[in-house]
């Protein structure tokens, strides 16, 4: 499990940070990728990457700013040109399907796959399989924002095989049916119950990824006890006032958040071009008097999710 | 006036070509600069170049299909944020306004200045003023498309100085009078008509910028004795059977066109990503075999119209 931030700017493009988009790679645990925003241009940035856009399987819109929406039609029909042939599903506020479709049939485009675009309620369970669990609530911005909530299940403990040794289990079948917590009995009579021999279950991973929002309860419950929580930064400590106006955070702001959710690592991203060089930096040490593991994203970075 | 094409690509944006977007800069002549076509990351190819968006106060569309349109609301919000005030045309197939309107209601997006959306009809003068006229006619291609031929007007012919001197007239405000035309009395009873002393026109530039097309008689006429054609080229020569069935042109028929059309230069764009390297010159080739004056354009390339 990976994040690749495509794009970390805010409102406008600038040379060194593209419109809103990054990726969660979940290649080798289900070959698929979920995009998160898509900011125009948000293809070409993958042209720079190796990304292959038909492993896309869904993508979640936070909210309909032209940041982190305009790049959406594009990518739909280059994903059908360049061969993608699987169901591609879109998850976003109301008003996504009308927008996505308009641009498709006015520019005569036709997929060659299925899209389902599914519009969310204020709050709930965008999407839930064996696998995954994705949650979301409304955040406070000037439009509909959602943040999302992705949670891995747990992954079953597995079997101790130094222990069920000691227990005088021989290499074998048996070993295999303890593993399946069935109850075993060995040559000298031994009664042995699989469960005894289970480590403990390893608990998924956690990943929050916040729309634009000023700092709100809903936030501070989509994050608790998160692996990760991406978090925009639109503005500097000491312009709380200013990031209120226009409904964003300030790197001080997201650090808050992350501590008293409890989070393991903090990534700000949503940068204005106003913060290049030592001026971005200050933005993450803001936030690192706050809370220390948080770093600022440029474009392309990537992370491993552990 | 120059022209400096942005995307040079077609359908899908590779590396080295961005889908299709180019400037004609009236920079010298009128301080401002008229664009055609506005595929994806249009905004973001401007980021590398010093134009500036606020003196964008035209822009021809030449049909929609995605790779020509996805960069408008982009555009369009970005030149607002940039500080444009000053009213800005879009000329288009029917369509464009509902595409363009769509998206701004949806994103939220309100623009800084006057945007007036002219949705065009068969063929007709989509613009004229006392400096140019943009007529217009429909191309053959899978959906209704345009081409554009932009005529500046002749520039008045100068006074001939020397002549002036030669007949007896002094320095000062005769010469003035002469320039304007009128009939003047020298110290010595001469009368001179000042028509006799006026140079001839200087024929005003002629450019025509196509959509993507077959060969076709509009397009033969649009490009009449123009300074510059600028013509897709989406296949080589050969390929006139593929190009046909995609309604599009090989290289070589941009060059029969620019050849029967008896135009200047030619230049071709709208180059598939198939073509790379010492495969794009060969469509360059293929065209100079039949209409010598041929290049081939690349991002970025920037061209004066003398």
């Amino acid at each position: 499990m990976k994040l690749h931030f495509l794009g970390t700017g805010a409102g406008v493009p600038s040379k060194p940070r593209n419109v809103s988009s990054l990726m969660l790679k979940l290649l080798d645990e289900s070959n698929e990728m979920w995009m998160f925003d898509c900011g125009e241009a948000t293809q070409q940035q993958i042209l720079r990457t190796t990304l292959k856009p038909r492993k896309v399987s869904k993508i979640f819109i936070t909210h309909l700013h032209g940041d982190h929406v305009y790049g959406l039609p594009g990518f739909l029909s280059s994903r059908s040109f360049q061969g993608g042939d699987e169901k591609l599903t879109i998850y976003g506020p109301k008003g996504i399907k009308n927008y996505i479709e308009t641009s498709l049939k006015i520019t005569g485009t036709t997929l060659g796959y299925p899209l389902e675009i599914i519009e969310l309620d204020k709050k709930g369970v965008a999407f839930e399989n064996k696998q995954y669990r994705v949650t979301y609530d409304t955040l406070v911005h000037a439009v509909p924002t959602y943040g999302f909530r992705i949670e891995e299940s747990d992954h079953p403990g597995e079997l101790l095989v130094d222990k069920a040794h000691e227990a005088g289990v021989p290499n074998g079948p048996l070993l295999g049916r303890l593993k399946n917590r069935e109850t075993i009995t060995l040559e000298d009579g031994t009664v042995l119950d699989g469960n005894d021999f289970i480590g403990e279950d390893k608990p998924g991973r956690r990943v929050t990824i916040l729309g634009d929002t000023r700092y709100c309860t809903q936030a501070v419950n989509l994050a608790q006890d998160v692996d990760v929580l991406v978090h925009e930064a639109t503005f500097e400590a000491g312009e709380e006032k200013m990031a209120r106006n226009y409904y964003h955070s300030t790197a001080a702001q997201a650090a808050q958040l992350a501590h008293k959710a409890h989070v393991k690592q903090l990534y700000l991203n949503h940068i204005s071009a106003r913060y290049v060089g030592n001026k971005a930096k200050q933005l993450q040490k803001d936030a690192r008097l706050i809370f220390k593991s948080t770093d600022i994203v440029y474009d392309f970075d990537e992370f491993e999710i552990e």
